[in-house]
């Protein structure tokens, strides 16, 4: 952004000052910069396709639906309920001009950030703005934007392919039917390829709100007795085999800790019995969680769906604001965490295995030189996921991408994830991406480490081959 | 400093090399250097100010009583005796000369750090300086900084002036009557503006050695009945009146840990009941802590004190040394902190009040990106603190710049504090802070994320506007 | 590395890009780059100097036998056993063939490595290769490099006098005779200088499985009686003097975790009694551990020999691949590790004791800032090591620079340790951390923290003077 008033997207933007590396970035990035979009976790809504529907209100679409912009927002005093949250309304209501005043208005304390980068390369490349939004011009550039978004190519169908899209993943719970993700498959107007992808939090957490019910949604979805225990492992394969069959080639855990002691069979069978009628200790509840992500492992080892593991936020942070707005609204916050003993016995039995693949996302950077970097580095089954949630930012890739390359070497990153839930923002954070690694490469080879080419091939296959062939795609 | 002799300050000091970023470093630096200087936590004695003595031994001024300089010339095996501790003489003593000699022995095991930046640039911008110490030049130096400390524009009412302070705070107990800022308020030749803030470490916490005898003080200076938990409280929200009655507009809180469970009232009266009697376990110790932290900031949220919080260092780390040589030798040293967990109960409760502002201190860096710039990046009350104590530092600084940027904003640092206990070293101090935060922000604007104007803009904030804005100056 | 083809040594190679830093960084390496090496911690087997035989097989020196190749190429999904482990053959079987293939096959995949530095510059210095290894010439290759290993000048003794080395060091177990040493010191034909380093890891660590045996071992190889706490501390103690006579200036010591608590006369005596009975209960065994690490320290303050302290990894970390292959495979992972609060007691009561030298290292560089940085920056005793394992590679060793140099100065950083367990990779492994040496302290020159002429004493320092200094030799 070269003026204050007048948006721009720098073609250089990101890119190291000193001219030598710049230029490498320059042509290392034209290589992949137009490299097909593999995004392989996400949390997208199916039916946005089913019904592809243009977007109606900007505010809705940039700031409420997006909680990295409506948590920087909130820092900056704004309450949540003006940033048009729990009354999300489908259109341009009046509120939705309310809320994109505030954005306006706090324009420069997004400076730095990299939902400034997204919002500003949405905001130019999507929305043919040319003016950085301010106070002054808040009422027109909501107007602007509104005509704008009625036009078809900003409609989904559309967005995924401007955007290159080779395959997008949703993330799903095994209560989920699929209907909508079956139902694109079954239009042939639809040409492109979404995929779900298996989230079983809800059904092997025994410290889920909901767990006896959604173990009662278990059994009516799979078929099985969910009151025993083997009925229960029953219906969850069952349900691994229905994704399988719409698509999915993956898995995705969120956790509190990554400890993966496996029960022994009778302990398991009795936990369980204990849990599954809501009795049962904390230390059950523990107990049985770190006995599901091994035997979830298993069951990765046998029918090839690719694990990722997702552990360290305290979620809905603050319990009456959760309540109130809903979660996934930008208080999810990190701790630090374990992986080196606690997946040891996972990893004993499985890091070897033919097939098995598990991807490890953090947003405790000081995991990525001192326990990710190294055990990616040993087991062939374990790779380096994409710098997760407040991590997933330049300066911070930057970091991530030098610790784990001397460690590992770029061919053990899991490639980037977008994780977004918002569509208009897939090509602008690939875009940020990208950029971050031919950055970096381009230091590597400035400094004498890699020719040219060599980093370029890096840079494809970071872009586009390993997740694509990790993912199983 | 080019030549090794010859003591010089060059105008790009801590600017990048590259020269695209330089030119644009010196550039924000300029619109920053001479703002005025806000100085919202520091730990100098109000004496100083009320006597204006001039300053009469170099190397009890620059040595001695800088427990950074201590620290690092006793590393290099120098025995305390021979840095003047323990026998702290007040004026230009035989030991003076000899203490200086040390520092001009080990001047270049001071290399790299901020220790020598800021004693080159007081011995060169207030001292006149122009020779590198030297065991060469050790008796020509010290003779010359003697002369020169006697002149009167380096008494501390100038040195004020000087450094264009327009606040300066101290540290201070409940139990401290505030006469010295009294006896300043009275004092129609003082121009400046010395406001106390409240750190009641010695009153809340019962693991201190002195705290029955620090509750009958605070009785008395009270006037309430501490053998109560209702008067303990009364005692402490008097206190805090007094303290505001002075222009405090802060209070400042030394804890182990961040824990703040809140205990019910009968818990807590119970508990203080047997604390203020000498008993109690350890757990309680730790529980009542933990509990008085978040009466604290319910205070705080009621009376609009802003509420800066410290964790995380053993202090006074060899107790035989602590017992011969004193506190604050350069001893308290680090060790891992959490923030996400142990401040969820204070912030789900005043995390969003009007009028609540905590400012959190770490010396663990990996909290900035993990923890520190998460919370601030959500919560409007919250903001990240000033590198302490070994992160104070060029490089250190870059890179809490780096992580609390990106995840927060600019607008979420609470800017610099100079924490120092030499008044001399202010100057200085804010010198290399003003210098990092252009140097970092130089870089952005060359990787195309913002522009010079907004840059300048994030600056001023940072060095000016948001101390005095948050710390309600 | 220029070409994809090609192989070649880049003189610039590890320097920073920016044109003035580059600059400086070259000026400064030429001064250190040709100062003999000091190698005061390492793996190598003794006996390879005394019987001073031509190395054989290029696969089994470059690959099988170092951990670091082993790790990556296991990491891109080679077996463990086509890396010659398990089957480690003495010459150039079928196998070695088989072996340097797969490293050909998947040298891209090394890319950005440090041991991809390493073997580089191995293999275009010592085995003058001109051609990068790859599927199409691995034949060739190995078949060329087989020839260059039967040369003279490949020879161990020769590779000594080759690398500039001036002092090379051992680590062994107190049970180990010395003979080898003996017999190299023996020889009049020897020119080198090659210590022992006392590690007692096998004689104080009561988990380990072969504690009672060993201390048998230890009984007889000492003359002492080690049934009781009394008899064993002078059995350690001897062994002590055992190695002090052959050399040993240094002891090392690898434990979990850095407990310093001592036990009384009374505990000490009465818990080894049970512990090496093979009784004892875990919180024993870890007590004793502690316990002894403080004992040991006494011992080190009394004689003389500096301490080494490697805490923080799972060794040998899947049980069944340890048993199949044998530890040293590169399965040692890190976890965080804690200094502060575990060393206090030891630091209060040896830290300032004339003599004593304690150097920490770690692969948990969180701690270079938070901890290690801090208590070097303040105790006489303590020395910062070398980054470890993982971290032992130009970024990282960049970050622990930028870490410590601000903390507490370069004087206080313990040289670069090789670590190695090849021969082969000393010189390129003490070229790369002179380079990263000097690319930091060019940087502080080029913004103005130092002027060229102190930096390039601290790059001396570094290099030389102050291991050899430290490590008294």
């Amino acid at each position: 952004m070269a003026s204050d008033t007048e948006l721009t997207l720098h073609p250089d933007r990101l890119f190291p000052a000193e001219q030598a590396q710049r230029k490498v970035a320059r042509a290392i990035f034209a290589e992949i910069e137009h490299l097909p979009l593999i995004s392989p976790h996400g949390h997208l809504d199916a039916g946005l396709f089913v019904r592809d529907e243009p977007f109606r209100d900007p505010a809705q679409l940039l700031v409420t639906s997006d909680h990295y912009v409506v948590r920087l927002l909130h820092a900056q005093g704004v309450p949540l309920a003006d940033l048009g949250l729990a009354a999300q309304a489908e259109g341009p209501s009046a509120n939705g001009r309310e809320v994109w005043r505030q954005l306006c208005a706090h324009w420069g304390a997004l400076a730095g950030t990299p939902s400034r980068l997204w919002l500003e390369h949405e905001l130019f490349e999507l929305c043919d703005l040319r003016q950085v939004p301010s106070p002054a011009n808040a009422e027109r550039t909501y107007d602007q934007l509104v005509a704008r978004l009625a036009e078809n190519d900003l409609r989904p169908r559309a967005l995924y392919e401007r955007f290159g899209l080779e395959v997008l993943t949703t993330t799903d719970s095994p209560l989920d039917d699929l209907s909508l993700h079956q139902a694109l498959q079954d239009d042939p107007t639809w040409k492109g390829r979404l995929l779900p992808n298996f989230r079983p939090d809800a059904v092997v957490d025994p410290g889920n709100a909901n767990f006896r019910k959604n173990l009662a949604r278990l059994a009516e979805i799979s078929g099985e007795d969910t009151t025993t225990y083997s009925g229960y492992l029953a219906a969850i394969h069952k349900r691994r085999e229905a994704f399988r069959s719409a698509g999915a080639t993956a898995s995705d855990h969120g956790v509190p800790v990554a400890t993966t002691e496996r029960l022994s069979q009778r302990e398991a069978t009795a936990t369980y019995a204990r849990l599954s009628k809501g009795e049962g200790s904390p230390a059950e509840v523990e107990a049985f969680r770190g006995h599901m992500l091994d035997e979830l492992a298993r069951m990765a080892a046998d029918d090839g769906m690719v694990m990722q593991l997702h552990i360290g936020v305290v979620r809905d942070y603050d319990p009456a604001t959760a309540q109130a707005f809903g979660p996934d609204i930008g208080q999810d916050f990190p701790y630090a965490v374990e992986f080196t003993k606690t997946l040891r016995p996972l990893l004993s039995r499985y890091g070897n295995a033919d097939g098995f693949r598990l991807v490890l996302y953090t947003v405790d950077e000081t995991t990525f030189s001192r326990e990710i970097g190294p055990l990616v580095s040993y087991f062939p089954s374990l790779f380096a996921g994409a710098p997760w949630w407040f991590l997933d930012a330049p300066d911070a890739m930057s970091r991530a991408f030098t610790a784990l390359g001397e460690t590992a070497g770029i061919s053990k990153l899991a490639g980037f994830v977008d994780d977004t839930r918002s569509l208009f923002g897939i090509g602008a954070r690939h875009d940020v991406a990208r950029r971050a690694c031919a950055a970096y490469l381009a230091r590597l080879v400035c400094e004498h480490r890699l020719s040219e080419k060599e980093a370029t091939k890096l840079a494809v296959g970071y872009a586009y081959d390993t997740p694509k062939r990790l993912f199983k795609l």
